[in-house]
């Protein structure tokens, strides 16, 4: 019954309009990414999740995992056909370089892509995305031998990876971890401890998984600086590349939880399991970000994914279901009740939901050509630019684009009334789903904290002004142009309180790191709703452009025009009560002691 | 492993301090609500829920209800022994007319008992929370002989009573329904028909329920107009009170939903069942909405009752768990890790808890009082404003409520961190079961459009006038005091939004109803924020006052003076942002046609 569409036409306009590819391509990273070869993606890749990947989302959630008593876990019907399928199809290869058997696109149209593999399937969309985190670890710090060996494999979705931080006494605070790895004779090392919540830990979809695990070795420091890097697959392989003896790492449970349940969470036992150091000794943290930078923009794309597939359903339901009258008279008199889509609040969530994932769509797109950018760009300058700003809104896209998911998701869920609360109709799914992107690869008040404690301070505040400076420029250009000067006029409010934000942080916390941690949550917001704004800001501007070119999808140009309006009017003021709230300062929050919290 | 203690000393301290219950006892109503009485309600009863149905409150959401081949429903393991010792401990009865058997307390002490019910288990709370929809319905509108023949065994809580409102095909809009009645020779009616999202429908708990049922006469218009209300008991009662036959109406299945898995959400076929009216013919509307305003109060108390349990739990968990350091130096040196507590954001999402939780706790049993004033005070002008005022805040305490309470579970489930998406920790429960009451008894939206579209013109907008200008007066009383002075300062500024958004609605709702479409949602929360000023305000001034006097429980008044504060500094401010999103207006709401939503 629920029903997904890629949105092709919009990530096209995005790719175009927000991202320039175009201006990019004669870059020698890009040179894949031809127009007909992004059109292809976008078409079949769309085509491929709609088909095969979509239908398995309900029965996946209903199914879920189950783990065996011998320790093997088998994932719901259908999943090892269409991983299968998804591998053949060499979707697991899009945005991974040639060396390694991938089609080396860049990593703007691989997130298009994995947006609608999302959308599709979150829980699918999981296994491979932390094969991609394994694949990026190994990719920066491997050895050669490291990456000649797993990579490909890993890459062509052949095999599956893991990402094992996490412990029961230790989440945010990696510095407590217990898992020790004991150096053997033949230079491999002995892991011995158990790691929680390890996504697609174990399940039935490759032949082996390469896990890449935090531990400690001996004499190491007993906090996060002593902590290394190590790979430790499910079955060894040996130097010709074929499969030897089976690990001792096993998968001890599963859990039991809201959401995602056709993803396999695993508790991983490691006893003594074999495994080789990832890069050097005690430097494991940094490898380690690595995969957490590219993941969290991967969560923060799945609050996107889940928001627009929630989104198209409360459309379809919108126009669909009966219930009442328009307040201005019956919109359709000869039936016996108008459609949902005639109430003004029904609108509301539906615009907010559409100004949400449209906003984040060109964010996260954008992003992701920063990351391409700064990796790939011939140019000193941009480099640096783009280092920054991705730098910078990496926890923004991850907490904000979660945040904004979830709200989207249970809104979604609203214009459904009772029905969204029956497991049948699938509303209540999403919502579950979305959930988990606010808390994994870090919750966002971590998320917040990493943006207003390292983010803002680092190379002397140049990333934060650097992208102030964006802002103010394009508003400048755009308030220029009739089409964009009221949200110009707007956004430029918006932009003075998170400048006035940003100067009231710095003024209070550096005296008072307290103070930091009170803004943080309020303050990445304040800087979402702005950069979303930017985003609107472009979108307006090219449709505007468009539109007056004469351009022939003038409906599509004018809902973006309309949209972005919207945006202005309906979401940006809330930039204001946010300035104020972080002026509200740490003191009420640090007043009370712990035991004064209850009032029984 | 999760964990729940009445607020005993807060309900305490909002009864004497905000609701003033000690002024009311020489009304003849409030003669049963002795100080002595009233504590004992407040200490056995919290014992009673915490000791016997909490317990059951995490196996209930994991077991849930059972529908067996013949229709029959049976509820959790433990739930039956735990309604029959809730029946036989007289807990049914608390606020019951002792012309039925029941004890007469005040409306509002029974409240305070209603929230620590659903605290400990709100699926089990909606069993005699239906029964008391239909004890309000035949109280308000039942014949004598319908009276004497249910309520007494409905007040006991031998039986149990439900609401059949909605079918398939209707939601919110009444006129649609489809459930006919057609008279009989013996002067009942023959009831056919589909009821759909029914609570307690169908259950093991009592040995009878009692159905109340809208449905059309022959002839009757198709509008709302024409709906009438009849009593359709399962097992038909004879005059003498015995048991007869069987009626004609069974659960054909229950819903798998998202939450509240332990209360049975039936689908009821009607298949002639004999039924009787209630009221007069054609008046069924009115008759439900007697069921409805006293149901929505208790929704929106569900709001609360979740979110203080979550909160509690995330508490504890905040002091035990140890994870980082405090940003400005350790605080426990010796351990490896300082409490969650020491972070400032995990404060500011547990501040912010529990300045909603404590803040809708006080608006809840204020505007329960009010219900009580409205039908018990002597003083015409006393019960006039206080119908006023409940009409006027019912929609508000509904919705503000239940948002509040959904976004208080989210963020005590995010101080969990992973574990809070895990099932065993208890968390996830608690946003699952808070996600209903947002949407059953009129959506949020639905309610918001109450207060827009109906409440603020009733009476030539008196009620709204009545609620603005007690709120200036006790700011005009708290400005003259230092201890509440910049509360009520700050309370000025939100209350002249809201004025101000009210006057705006006036200027432009009239001409373009979709304005009032538009505003309705931003408008109820607006109105929520000041209403909870207010009750932080009594709050803070009573706890200054105490405080001066040498009260020795300074911790507790301490912490009162602080949290008021923090919801002046932290909450408030919203309103600025909310009454420029009215004053946005409706314009690029209503502008799209519905395929110009989809991007696709």
């Amino acid at each position: 019954m629920p029903t997904y569409t890629p949105p092709v036409r919009d990530t096209r306009f995005v790719l175009e309009h927000v991202v320039g590819l175009a201006q990019h391509l004669n870059q020698p990273g890009f040179a894949a990414a031809t127009p007909e070869v992004v059109d292809a993606v976008l078409v079949e890749g769309g085509r491929f999740v709609a088909e095969v990947l979509f239908p398995l989302n309900q029965s996946g959630d209903r199914e879920g995992c189950t783990r065996h008593p011998d320790g093997s876990v088998t994932t719901p019907a259908g999943f090892k056909a269409a991983y299968r399928q998804f591998v053949e199809s060499g979707w697991a290869t899009l945005g991974n370089h040639p060396d390694y058997g991938g089609q080396g696109m860049p990593h703007v149209v691989a997130t298009a892509f994995q947006e609608y593999m999302i959308s599709a399937n979150m829980a699918f969309a999981m296994y491979p995305g932390l094969t991609h985190g394994a694949i990026a670890a190994l990719t920066a710090t491997g050895s050669a031998e490291q990456k000649a060996l797993y990579l490909p494999r890993l890459v062509s979705g052949e095999w599956g990876g893991t990402m094992n931080l996490t412990e029961p006494q230790c989440g945010t605070d990696l510095g407590l971890i217990r898992t020790r790895a004991e150096p053997q004779a033949d230079g491999s090392w002995a892991i011995t401890g158990t790691k929680i919540f390890i996504s697609s830990g174990e399940h039935d979809l490759t032949d082996n998984i390469i896990h890449l695990v935090l531990a400690k070795t001996p004499g190491a420091p007993d906090s996060s600086k002593g902590i290394s890097l190590f790979v430790v697959p499910k079955v060894l392989v040996n130097a010709d590349g074929s499969r030897g003896a089976r690990n001792a790492v096993s998968c001890g449970s599963i859990e039991h939880k809201m959401g995602i349940h056709a993803n396999s969470t695993c508790v991983m036992n490691y006893d003594g399991a074999t495994g080789w150091l990832v890069g050097e000794e005690m430097k494991g943290l940094g490898a380690m970000f690595v995969m957490m930078n590219a993941a969290r923009l991967g969560v923060g794309l799945q609050g996107l994914g889940v928001a627009e597939t929630a989104y198209q359903n409360a459309v379809a339901y919108a126009r669909e279901r009966r219930q009442g009258r328009a307040l201005t008279g019956a919109k359709e008199p000869a039936e016996k009740a108008d459609p949902l889509f005639v109430h003004a609040d029904i609108r509301r969530m539906l615009m907010e939901a559409k100004a949400l994932t449209e906003g984040l769509r060109a964010l996260c797109l954008w992003g992701a050509l920063q990351v391409d950018l700064e990796q790939l760009s011939v140019d000193d300058g941009e480099r640096q630019l783009a280092a920054d700003l991705i730098g910078l809104l990496t926890p923004v896209i991850k907490a904000f684009g979660t945040d904004m998911g979830y709200r989207v998701a249970t809104d979604m869920q609203q214009v459904f009334g009772g029905h969204g609360y029956i497991a049948e109709w699938g509303m209540e799914q999403y919502v579950r789903d979305a959930r988990i992107a606010m808390i994994y690869e870090g919750t966002n008040g971590v998320q917040a904290m990493d943006l207003v404690g390292r983010k803002l301070a680092q190379h002397g505040g140049r990333p934060i002004q650097a992208f102030l400076a964006l802002v103010a420029a394009e508003i400048g250009a755009a308030k220029a142009d009739a089409a964009t000067a009221e949200l110009a006029g707007r956004l430029e409010r918006a932009l003075d309180d998170l400048q006035g934000a940003t100067l009231w942080l710095m003024a209070n916390a550096v005296t008072d790191p307290d103070q930091a941690g009170a803004a943080a949550v309020p303050y990445l917001r304040l800087t979402g709703l702005v950069a979303l704004g930017l985003m609107w800001l472009r979108m307006a501007g090219a449709a505007a452009r468009l539109a007056a070119a004469g351009e022939d999808d003038a409906a599509f140009l004018e809902a973006k025009l309309v949209t972005a309006r919207f945006y202005g009017e309906r979401l940006l003021p809330e930039t204001g009560s946010l300035r104020r709230q972080i002026e509200g300062g740490a003191a009420a929050l640090m007043a009370l002691a712990p035991e004064q919290f209850l009032a029984a």
